[in-house]
């Protein structure tokens, strides 16, 4: 080959539009291919929806401190958190690994053990998967299946001109959760005799360690007959994900800072850190809550809900993607996605 | 953790069995999990079948001689090689990849050319995937989604005393063409001047690089009317695959080593390697051809077929799994599948 770009200058959502940007779709029942959250596929009656995530030791997790039964638990949520994404429920998944010989048989019992609690808790089906060995470290690699009415789907796309921005739970957490998380074992390694400081930052650990999807949201949503105009779940930051939703939808977006649910630990432990919590919140990964769109006359059904919140509204393609600050000056939003090339 | 046990000591399938023995089923559109060649979901008037495969750089590939182009084309092959196995047609396939730095986009833009070479020519769907970076080598998994009629469905059970066993094309030749690339590379390591000697071996290597999945079986079985009463894709060797039916079926079998169909490239180089060529059509991997069954009375309509040859039958259990040699001894099957483990 002449030329070699490297990948690092690309950044996931780059190498994927390359490398996909010639496959034709050929079957009457794939219904979206790539570009959302899932992939839907026509099946008479209703839709399936199909989604898969990879996490490479190294790279999404660390053993010196994740427990293999949490990271099990997070492989199987982060992959249903894309099927709510859908508005989709979540029915089955598969799971592939690849493990070198360090692992035992009970290391790999405990990682199914959170595979399994997963799957007890969000009332899914393992039925299939692929077990490998590998030369160095551990690969997980999740599909999961999900179904919903024709009517009921959430696309990215989708949304309007000056309807709602709705954000659920709170966001930065996870973040912060794995600031602590990599503080903690930097000290460990210049001094092993030093205990983990982790009193006060429970939450943010589990929301690091053990992160829920919100399965609770479709159904509520669902039970209030609020019909998610456009959806998408927060796995790269607020931002990323806003981002995301007004390019699919050829859409700007306003944000209010004021606005974003920040949970009292989280914003205690940003400040520890020294970092502002709302960017914390913006553009912080993992958190796996959903951000969709509603119209304005659903307002009145969410309104005062705990668990949902209000953050903005979309806005003409032209006025821009923005983050509203305190003093109400609009800040144009830049993409923070991970890039795991760089 | 008091205990440690070997992945070593337990093999693949013993494996995939320990770690998935407590999960439950809850989802009424589960049919079929863990332990055929695809899991089946009911989707109303019809079935969707799904299998995933992970293939790993320096376990199940070497790209010293393999071309990437080659492995996008087989890593999706393998998978639609499952779903056909089910009787089924193959629809839509995801495609996650994880990758170090050291690959380029132009060497991913070759690995996902033999991928879309795959799809135009099974005619599926690339609707998904993930793309991550990992710490070293390169980690492909495929997942792939087909569909059958209700009553067309063939499960490695199902199959019947007497009826007749049926494999495809030839065997033995992809684990040919896997010995000659290793003798080259043995060559190329010690002294690098010397050409590679790959003349007379086309085919063999075409096998084992270029694998094709009997979508062309599915079908003209179909046109026949014939419904193979229990079917597997024989990607670990004709006699494990053998050994899979008769235990989903609670049978035995007797396989007659003058029927194996062996071609004659297969053949000559595996006296070359002074091996036997009965033995690497018995226990050589990644074929791909398909292993069915099929009542007697549908003898007739594949008799002189030359894509199909009868092998034997299945006997009752107590008469074991047999290879019946040239000299008419049973010899007791023996499980020859990979163990990556050990």
């Amino acid at each position: 080959m002449d030329n070699r770009t490297e990948l690092s200058e690309l950044g996931e959502f780059g190498l994927i539009d390359r490398l996909t940007a010639n496959f034709n779709q050929t079957q009457k029942s794939t219904i979206k291919g790539v570009g959302d959250d899932a992939a839907v596929i026509d099946c008479g009656d209703h839709y399936r929806v199909v989604t898969t995530d990879m996490l490479v030791e190294g790279v999404h997790f660390d053993l010196a401190y994740v427990p293999l039964k949490h990271l099990g638990y997070k492989a199987v949520v982060v992959n249903l958190s894309d099927i709510y994404a859908m508005n989709a429920d979540a029915c089955q998944i598969t799971v592939s690994i690849a493990v070198s010989n360090r692992f035992s048989l009970e290391a790999l019992e405990e990682l199914y053990d959170g595979i399994k609690k997963a799957c007890d808790l969000y009332q899914v089906d393992l039925v299939g998967g692929d077990t490998t060995s590998s030369l160095s470290g551990l690969v997980i690699s999740v599909t999961a299946i999900g179904e919903v009415a024709k009517d009921k789907i959430a696309y990215r796309s989708g949304g309007k001109e000056n309807e709602l921005l709705v954000v659920t739970g709170n966001l930065g957490a996870a973040f912060m959760g794995l600031q602590v998380l990599e503080r903690e074992k930097r000290i460990f390694i210049e001094n092993p005799q030093i205990q983990p400081a982790l009193e006060g930052v429970d939450f943010i650990l589990e929301r690091q360690l053990k992160p829920e999807a919100r399965k609770d949201i479709i159904h509520f949503l669902n039970d209030l007959g609020v019909l998610p105009t456009s959806m998408i779940d927060i796995s790269d930051g607020l931002v990323s994900e806003a981002m995301h939703l007004c390019k699919a939808g050829d859409l700007g977006c306003a944000i209010y800072d004021e606005k974003l649910p920040i949970d009292h630990e989280t914003y205690r432990v940003a400040r520890e850190f020294e970092l502002d919590p709302s960017t914390c919140a913006l553009n912080g990964g993992e958190d796996y809550e959903l951000l969709f769109s509603i119209k304005q006359s659903d307002f009145e059904k969410i309104k005062g809900n705990e668990f949902m919140t209000v953050i903005g509204h979309y806005t003409d393609k032209g006025s821009g993607m923005n983050v509203i600050d305190r003093a109400g000056v609009s800040v144009p939003m830049q993409a923070q996605g991970w890039n795991h090339f760089s």
